[in-house]
């Protein structure tokens, strides 16, 4: 990664000639191939890169404006700022693990006019109800909280933190954009029209098809959630280098994660899904849910295809091994 | 640092041991010494440690209060999560410089309502007005540019970004919690008393003396600043790991920033000593200042010090070589 476009196309290249059919290096070696390829199930996956930072966008225009319809109202939906500048905060770099790693409940407080009051000590064996007129909460893994709950808390006036911080997945697939470019999309006119420097003009919009589910049921999906983001991946990235220095090349790396893609045929956050916790969602087998209960699995889907493109003639495949096709844990790791 | 504090025990002890009079490996051999010694004028300093995330706290009772009674009046100056939780929010780990690194100005954008309505495209070349009916600002290196002006238009609801993650200095010198703890306090009694997770009994308050100065001319001092903070650093650390898995050894670098450190006597930011800039500072030679303006240089000093202490006696000497002196910038990173 540290080398730059010209090694990440090359190692591309090369990969593919030697995954083709017409090349025989590896097809017609035996020996060779059983060193060359190792079994998924067999093989422990780490994270791509050791991330520096990053940074988590509050990138879905119907997102933010439904949360916006609980929290403040119709009148009061989307903050006046989000239409002039990609809204996000820094997530905590070190809390980011890879795909499948099992993410534990987050300990916190929330808002003490809550009900229900207990402090948890310990992970599920200490259990005492507060002293009187002590009425905040703390938990941990128990199943009742929700992260949301600590936020709501925590964040007045310097934002997310704890409610955001104890764990994010990301694919140990990287998907370079020299796979994705070939199925950029023009850009969706934005009004107000962006300051000049948040304008581009290369086409940098990808109609990703999305599939979120859990427990093996379809959540949701967002089979145009690339165009009903309010910024593209390249403002994203330019308006968070905008005010600093030249980036430090051994800490460089800012993965940029676009938060829940919701759009007006899916809800992307289970908040939305729930409308705040007032509605079950059916997820099979006779079991609802409004959040995530203890051993729930999530598991996000995602690939681009194009009716034009040569190679997989639009077909969606995810089990071909293709640059087109990957898996995806909230949004992979990208490069500019 | 990753040795662990056993390590960084003995590393203190040998050079305490090297560099004290009655020892004569360095003392009586001239040659080694020259070796040895390098002046600081000729040497380049470095970060102690690549840090892997870094939390900046909104740690001052006094400083909270100031700022909330600008904002919000004196009613609801201290929010009501600001007793219960060490309020902070993440910052950016690759924007934290060396003590002395030039900081530059910012770029972004302010609230639209704000007069004088310019954009400056890159670095003091071009400025021009913005069209008829966007009166949005986007500024560079301008005399004018407060950073409070990009965080009031882009924090809301998640917390400063681009206002805060443009550079923050720290100094080259690591000071061992084992220097500090001889100068450790009785904790300040809380009030509410924090729930269990945030509660120690091991003295862990800093009487530091810490010293403002702003083109020579001295700004700021906080004689009692340690005892006037809401949380101490271990609860401050204690809350922001208690979400999260354990760390991990490549990335733990935890950075943990206290905020302006303000008190009855002294104000800690220039926003209250120039109370959001209605009020002139002097800072001699004539000349006043409200906010920063460039070309200016801002020095941090602290030590600690107690009449009991056997070594220095009390005095306050700046640049004896000890380990209970040094040089700060913002607060010095720290181990537990």
């Amino acid at each position: 990664m540290a080398l730059g476009y010209e090694a990440w196309s090359e190692a591309r290249r090369t990969l593919q000639t030697l995954l083709s059919a017409s090349e025989s290096t590896l097809r017609d070696d035996v020996s060779l191939r059983s060193r060359a390829f190792v079994h998924q199930s067999a093989a422990m996956m780490h994270l791509p890169a050791d991330v520096g930072d990053y940074t988590d966008f509050y990138s879905s225009r119907d997102h933010a404006t439904n949360v916006g319809i609980m929290f403040r109202g119709k009148e009061n939906a989307l903050m006046p700022n989000w239409l002039r500048l990609p809204v996000g905060y820094h997530g905590r770099a070190s809390s980011l693990v890879v795909s499948g790693t099992p993410i534990r409940r987050p300990c916190g407080q929330m808002r003490p006019d809550q009900s229900n009051l207990q402090i948890l000590g310990s992970i599920g064996v200490e259990h005492k109800t507060t002293k009187p007129g002590d009425n905040l909460t703390l938990w941990r893994l128990t199943s009742h909280i929700i992260t949301r709950d600590i936020q709501a808390w925590e964040y007045v006036p310097l934002g997310p933190f704890l409610g955001k911080n104890f764990g994010t997945t990301i694919s140990p697939w990287v998907v370079p954009m020299e796979a994705l470019l070939p199925f950029a999309e023009s850009n969706p006119i934005q009004d107000p029209e962006p300051l000049p420097y948040l304008q581009h003009q290369d086409a940098y919009t990808f109609n990703i098809n999305l599939f979120v589910s859990l427990k093996g049921t379809l959540m949701c999906t967002g089979s145009r959630s690339g165009r009903r983001l309010g910024w593209s991946l390249r403002q994203k990235l330019g308006h968070g280098k905008s005010s600093e220095r030249p980036w430090k090349k051994t800490s460089a790396w800012l993965r940029s994660d676009s938060g829940p893609l919701t759009n007006p045929e899916n809800f992307g956050s289970m908040l939305e899904l729930s409308w705040r916790g007032s509605k079950s969602i059916d997820v099979g087998g006779g079991k609802t849910r409004t959040f995530l209960k203890d051993g729930d699995e999530v598991k996000i889907s995602a690939h681009v295809a194009n009716s034009s493109c040569g190679f997989c003639h639009g077909q969606t495949n995810f089990i071909n091994f293709t640059t087109h096709i990957c898996n995806w844990a909230q949004m992979t790791s990208f490069f500019l």
